[in-house]
């Protein structure tokens, strides 16, 4: 129940020693994070695209994509490879061979399919802003049914999922220890700057608590993934 | 010459005022980076596989993924679709519907083809350290037989790509700037942290200067911009 069951799709085959197949960890990589590649497949082409996501149990949700030209007729889903990486540092070692980078990811597959139902539409739209801005939609006013329809959601449940996580030093071969290279991690993080006011806000509207938690110089997949365990 | 031709494969769908199909704005994405998403399909099965990348001209090189299985029956090459997408901000609008991400994309299609012949092969692996570690390769060991043996290297010529690019305030509805909401941009950028020396290190191993460059605090894509102009 906890974990996902490896097959041939989802098994991490390079490197498997970093593979791992529980939710716990699954989660945990989905959530540090806000944006996603999805991959799918028109007349035998493949495509990737980037986009926000957010997670809900074992659901995945994203805004429309060109995918959505091909669900238009496939109301059935269509396959996709739904991957998230984070950087952590480049690894340099002592050979050319064994640089590496430190990174979180995940490779999740399901089923994509267009979601239609204005009312699950409303409250996934509702969620994904809430996910990581707490309490932002009880300033703003209600989507309205013409942004409602504008809007191409997407979902698919997790099938199969695999995680796979490099972290620590860089591991070289036992003779090149005694090699005079500097070896080790240049860290890698991606962190939020001081927010820009737009130019046409009113006069002494305040920064709320919400855009505050997004503090200039805090790690976003940290700020992130403590968001997700409130929402 | 210096413009890709938008096809129905890399047309800018979606917001097509944000897409850009000059070599110039492809290259310019493409080179703030070190990081790609390959799609690709196996049996009508979408995968998307994070990797390094580099660039030489139209060439991109990555290095094996799950890919090279299907690779080793067919020489021919596959097509693959080659995503780089940096965050640059989160756009808080007035209203849900509006609120967006500021960022800079690259599609890019082509044929993934392996590199068999050892010396494009360790050409190519060298030109991968010195993209972003210029002149480690001077103080390292050369790549050896076996080393080039065990690393698969996959490369493509761009055929077709895209850009797309946000950037600036929120867009919102014209009647929406009259609401007391804050609205603005929180910028995301990714940065070097502190080298973290190998415990292993060898007492008296200075930082290089190579490793110097990624500086602690400095813009991961500002730096990675600039080094692909001098290597």
């Amino acid at each position: 129940m906890d974990a996902y069951t490896p097959t041939a799709r989802s098994k991490v085959k390079r490197l498997h020693e970093r593979g791992r197949y529980d939710r716990e960890s699954v989660f945990a990589v989905l959530d540090a994070s806000l944006f996603c590649h999805i991959g799918y497949v028109i007349d035998g082409q493949p495509y990737v695209t980037p986009t926000g996501f957010w997670r809900v149990d074992d659901h995945l949700y994203w805004h429309g994509s060109s995918a959505s030209r091909m669900l238009r007729t496939q109301s059935a889903g269509i396959p996709v490879c739904f991957t998230v990486m984070i950087v952590d540092g480049l690894v340099l070692a002592r050979s050319g061979f064994h640089h590496s980078v430190n990174y979180r990811s995940v490779m999740a597959f399901g089923q994509a399919r267009k979601i239609e139902d204005n009312e699950e539409k409303r409250a996934a739209l509702n969620a994904y802003v809430d996910r990581f801005l707490p309490q932002r939609n009880r300033e703003l006013r209600p989507i309205d049914a013409q942004e409602l329809k504008a809007t191409t959601l997407l979902g698919m449940t997790i099938e199969e999922a695999s995680a796979k996580i490099r972290t620590g030093p860089p591991k070289d071969d036992e003779p090149d220890y005694e090699l005079p290279v500097w070896a080790g991690v240049v860290p890698v993080r991606q962190v939020f700057g001081e927010p820009v006011p737009d130019p046409r806000l009113r006069d002494g509207t305040k920064v709320p608590l919400h855009v505050a938690t997004l503090a200039p110089g805090a790690d976003f997949s940290a700020v992130m993934a403590r968001l997700a365990k409130s929402y």
